[in-house]
């Protein structure tokens, strides 16, 4: 599998609350429907370690292959749930990486 | 549990190859030593969706709570994994948040 990951900057005219919520409520059900996702994690940031996280939280979405990932976000409900980012996020500050993860310490 | 995430961006002197091989074979060890690390990932990155993925690696490190955290980068072994950072990584474009993640799809 590989692991799609984004950061999100809230949208200026939003509270790190507001943000948050829309996300959980607006969002995630539009995510949800995006072809072959396998696994979808939202991160909302609750601390800054240093005081300058240049972002509001990350979102995970794994699926099979890079191919299935590229697919899926060019699908209709990609298109779906990238228009809709434009209304909590700030979409120039959105960072988006294609990566395969490597569980090292893993104690559940 | 809460998730600290940092994204990584190589060293200018290295390739992206050198920087993930360093990271698995020098800094893992180091990591791992961290007191009340929970869970371990690495993520290098394999495909910028967008052409300008800021970064070459995201890492995130899952600890009890946000005060086991802070205590455990702030300990002996806290700082030997931050000095070897600097070893491979571009230490002023290390981005680190403290997040709690929420899993809405999770099939295994």
């Amino acid at each position: 599998m590989i692991k799609f990951v984004a950061t999100l900057a809230k949208h200026p005219s939003m509270t790190h609350e507001e943000f948050v919520r829309y996300w959980r409520v607006q969002h995630v059900p539009l995510a949800r429907e995006l072809p072959g996702l396998r696994r979808y994690v939202i991160s909302p940031v609750v601390a800054s370690p240093d005081g300058k996280a240049p972002y509001d939280g990350v979102a995970e979405l794994w699926f099979d292959d890079e191919e299935t990932c590229r697919a899926s976000l060019a699908s209709p409900a990609g298109a779906r749930a990238r228009q809709d980012m434009e209304r909590f996020t700030e979409p120039d500050r959105i960072t988006r990486a294609i990566t395969v993860e490597e569980r090292i310490v893993w104690a559940d």
